[in-house]
């Protein structure tokens, strides 16, 4: 870990994708850098920025005078808000745009928003014309540290979420740490769930560090950026040693086969969960499970729990407003889930923190029984 | 070119694409041995057939059948036959199909049909769980010397065709000579334009070929199957050395530019024009131009002329039944076909038979004034 300086300086990590490679900034003021920061490295003047109604009243303006003051052209669409957004029907809409903006090889779409306008104008950037580029500016943290990074672009089908999409990497990522500052308390903790996966994924002393550092990164400023960049850094290095999701790539689904089947559970209502919330319950459930297979030791579990009640995310299935399905249907949701391979459960387990790895037999039984345990 | 024997063997064109390298097999029967070509390459033991209205009543029994034989459970969709189906609804209905089935990463999509299925499968196959196992069992010539080899796969929007989509390869291409003989003459020969094409681009000796074997080619037999496999050979030649169309690739437009711009015009209506048949004209207006710009002989564009005459394609404008709007409005077809890069036409032309090359740099103003005169 770096030292923290007090001054936050903009950070770039790279992804070395040959001759996919590209930059990650991370800092703050880059939408109004956006422009000059696109021009420097696309050929094409023209793009189609996609983004929702929440995102667009704060942010379109500032983007579209930062991408005309660099000679870009753009048009852009404005989506309802909302997981929903993520189905065929936007995606057509989406596709048209960047169509009617006569958006060509090296143009570019611009997602400007969070998860949900990124996996799907990323979608639409990889299909139209069989492949746009594309230009991510993630406005939550969520995004800022997950799903901007990596490629993985899609929509959601009745079968479930994700199902359908493309591996699409970005050609530049701007992550404005300023915008963080207009998402809730809630939102923010969300996101953060997904930093602290890193370092329980594979980097014990980032953990260490958030254990001691969450505030700072909370508040904003170094911590935030060094928090971001360490997050980012740790994304890429998972895609660059599996871009296609063959092996390891899967590590970044701790915590998220027991945390689907939670949103899956409560119909992803977010007034009851939100993805981090999921992904915060199912990482304490994963420690624990991998404790009752002896795996690991019930402590670093409890450590996990501590921590991210610390922060204020929800550790616990009973924390969840509401009723729950039995076991047997989470079992069902897990089942369904696309990390099943021929029919055995494939799990991110973990032999303490820091420590975690890709099971793919995991006896359905020994899981049907904990989760009873759990949730009796 | 081979010597023709009189036993018609199957022969197989192997497409090195590194990890994405697959097999063409032309020949007989091939449907009838579908189930154990593709047991003995994939692992998934799951399929969705899809297939359209007029194809699904004479293969959808026999493929099926062949799939159980070799322990591959399938299930199928039957779209309405045409270009229509190429549509972002038709696409969903696929894909739905394909998740319904739980086809996985390693089961497979096999399109069973002509360019319309091929395409709008191969689409599915590349963006459901962002990618799962693809075969092509293209049923109509075009389709088999053409659009199942390569990798292109998608749909039309208002916009234009085939604008949006994704490169997927196929795992394996499965050209059952056998079904071309339910194909109707007019069929036949549209497909045949394509055949002659990859003559024209970079092999005079097969044109040569085909001007004195054209016959036996359309009977069937060994003939057909050598021009098919050279056909298919000359495709993957192209695209091994251009897998995404950056460059090369663009050669296998010949004829293409002004065979869009006619589709277009005649509102892709198949009673008055077929792609191949669009194809046939464009490819002498291409010899023609190439003609007046000083760049080959017009003799080469006569002998076009007379060899695709000679098999009954349409090789003029004015055989297109119904009236066909002015030339500066097929010119602006020309301008919206995606082949144009920052505001320059680029065309294939030729310096004779056999030699076509991109150019890149075609004036507008030429193009307007060839139009005038060929369709005043």
């Amino acid at each position: 870990m770096n030292a923290i300086t007090s001054a936050p300086a903009a950070q770039t990590v790279h992804v070395p994708l040959g001759e996919r490679a590209y930059d990650i900034l991370i800092g703050p003021g880059l939408i109004a850098r956006a422009g000059a920061e696109i021009a420097s490295r696309l050929k094409g003047r023209k793009a189609a920025i996609i983004t929702d109604e929440n995102v667009a009243p704060l942010y379109l303006d500032a983007l579209v005078a930062s991408l005309d003051a660099a000679g870009i052209a753009s048009a852009a669409v404005v989506l309802p808000a909302g997981e929903k957004t993520k189905s065929f029907e936007h995606l057509m809409t989406a596709c048209d745009k960047v169509l009617e903006a006569r958006v060509e090889r090296n143009g570019c779409v611009i997602a400007l928003g969070g998860g949900v306008i990124g996996d799907l104008s990323g979608f639409a950037a990889g299909i139209v014309r069989r492949g746009v580029r594309f230009v991510q500016v993630p406005t939550s943290l969520l995004a800022q540290v997950d799903s901007s990074v990596g490629g993985k672009t899609g929509i959601n089908s009745r079968h479930g979420k994700n199902l359908i999409g493309v591996f699409h990497q970005p050609d530049l990522v701007l992550a404005d740490t300023d915008v963080l500052n207009s998402l809730s308390e809630r939102e923010f903790r969300a996101g953060y769930a997904e930093v602290a996966k890193y370092g329980l994924i594979d980097k014990p002393d980032f953990f260490a560090w958030l254990e001691a550092n969450w505030k700072a990164v909370f508040t904003g400023g170094a911590a935030r950026i060094e928090a971001i960049a360490t997050s980012c850094q740790a994304k890429a290095d998972v895609v660059v040693a599996d871009e296609r999701e063959n092996g390891q790539r899967a590590l970044l689904n701790l915590g998220h086969t027991f945390g689907h089947a939670l949103e899956a559970a409560t119909a992803y209502d977010s007034r009851r969960l939100v993805h981090g919330e999921g992904v915060s319950i199912g990482m304490v459930l994963a420690h624990e499970f991998s404790a009752r297979m002896n795996l690991a030791s019930p402590d670093d579990a409890r450590r996990v729990e501590r921590h991210l009640q610390a922060v204020g995310l929800p550790t616990r299935m009973a924390e969840i407003p509401g009723e729950l399905p039995p076991a047997e249907v989470l079992m069902d949701a897990i089942a369904q889930d696309k990390k099943v391979k021929g029919g055995k459960l494939t799990f991110i387990l973990t032999r303490g923190i820091g420590q975690s790895f890709v099971a793919d037999d995991v006896p359905a039984s020994e899981v049907i029984s904990f989760l009873r345990e759990k949730h009796p």
